[in-house]
């Protein structure tokens, strides 16, 4: 998906964003500001957002000397994720839908977004997650999804944000975990996940869990190392978490469903839905086991 | 009130609204985006953010030729307004407090403003006029109002948004309409209300209504006429509508009262008050009629 117009004053107020994360400094503050304009005015438009995504954060840990700006948010929501994980898996289970619940659950998960969401409170994410457990699923195709699961043969699960990988394990948990690799990012890039979350969410005890190289937002596949493209390549069905991923995946030749919670205009224009609404999609380039067959 | 860093994305998002409500060439709203980051670029931080409003605001009629983007909502907004009047001046007749709930209702009309809400429509209008008639009144001081009120011998009211007006006239019709004045934008800049809006929400029948020479989003002294200088110096009180007035004049040595309803996190950070909050508040430079007299 190539950037909007929307997204150039969202990445000057990321970059605000992330250089008060870093420090008080009202002075780096301004400067990142500066910097994220010096970026927007020759701004390839062709690009992904999340291309822009990783040269503005670049910039900021670049102006401020701080790797990991979101360091304190994301210790933050892994915690508060854990705590919640006793109770939504004890949801998961007596639930009638187990699965349809733990998709709801990974969807709810992705609220954690500091792109998007710069200012949320974790009493925000008890409310979305009540409202993604009772709202109506209208862009979710939860048979198409139980379908591919059950053809595939080497499932690519890429994660999206610390907290929401609490969540993320979850829904795992009620897939066949034999066959499933999760990806994180290579380095600190917002509140995205890094093998350091995914430790604390207990994940490599029940997968192998890799990093993607990379501290793009999304995924781009050419600026990832090359044992993640290997692993992207031979897996069968991606299931992709998060807005960053539909930005820079959706139209990749390859067999993948994304999961996120729609929380930006840009990106409900692109779908086709409203802004909040929860969405279980496949490419446009999906193939099933038989057409993979040519039957 | 300075302008500050988070005043510059919300200037490129609204560049880029203004543009496409003039025009739906994707190459005009391009170069809008570009042009507001290349005013953003130089910004001089010492200036209130309705100066680079007025500058941002000029560059877009400029590129678009289209001298009143927002012509048609104003006329909306006017028309939806016009509509709610015969109910909102019964309910003020009919209350406890025919005061408070005519200054309730001129909060309630400070929601349309497309500088901060560019998406906004009639039902959130009607959602914000019940909210504003049951919340509890924080940083409303209604006794000091009606005081100054009451204490005045010349008023001048500047009015804010078109459709908003119509509420102000609500308000209007409850204090001594023989000595106010009300003054509206000299030409259109965003949905602010110039004297075309004045006349629909029938002001002129009631007040002396003026224009301000400008095209501010605001109130900045200097670059409005002589004329609507010359009323403002010898107002006794002024009161002032919305955020745009309250950023120009929050620190002039004059007797006046601000009314708003706060919608953005820079306004509500600079009064110390919660987004969405009602406010009623007076300059710092307030002096009462015994006061003045040097009682």
């Amino acid at each position: 998906m190539k950037i909007y117009l929307d997204c150039i004053p969202c990445f000057i107020r990321q970059a605000l964003e992330a250089a008060r994360h870093a420090t008080d400094d009202i002075r780096i503050h301004e400067q990142a500001v500066r910097g994220a304009i010096g970026l927007a005015i020759d701004l390839d438009m062709s690009q992904s957002p999340p291309k822009i995504g990783q040269q503005m954060h670049r910039l900021i840990r670049g102006l401020t000397g701080i790797e990991d700006p979101y360091h304190k948010v994301k210790q933050q929501f892994n915690n508060a994720a854990l705590k919640l994980y006793p109770k939504m898996r004890q949801l998961i289970i007596e639930s009638r839908n187990p699965i349809e619940t733990a998709v709801r659950l990974a969807i709810a998960g992705n609220i954690i977004d500091f792109g998007v969401k710069s200012q949320l409170q974790e009493r925000e994410l008890e409310e979305t997650i009540e409202m993604c457990l009772s709202e109506e699923l209208l862009n979710v195709h939860l048979d198409d999804f139980l379908a591919a699961v059950n053809e595939a043969e080497d499932i690519l699960y890429l994660a999206d944000n610390a907290g929401e990988i609490v969540f993320d394990r979850l829904l795992i948990e009620q897939l066949p975990v034999d066959i499933i690799t999760v990806a994180v990012k290579g380095s600190p890039v917002i509140n995205d996940a890094t093998m350091e979350d995914a430790v604390l969410a207990g994940l490599p005890k029940i997968v192998e869990v890799i990093d993607n190289g990379s501290d793009t937002p999304g995924t781009i596949l050419e600026g990832c190392s090359r044992s993640f493209r290997n692993h992207f390549e031979k897996a069968d069905l991606v299931i992709a978490k998060g807005q960053g991923n539909y930005e820079t995946l959706n139209n990749v030749n390859k067999n993948i469903f994304f999961l996120l919670k729609v929380k930006c205009p840009v990106i409900s224009r692109n779908i086709g839905c409203k802004a909040g609404e929860m969405i279980l999609q496949k490419t446009k380039a999906f193939k099933g086991a038989k057409e993979n067959a040519g039957i």
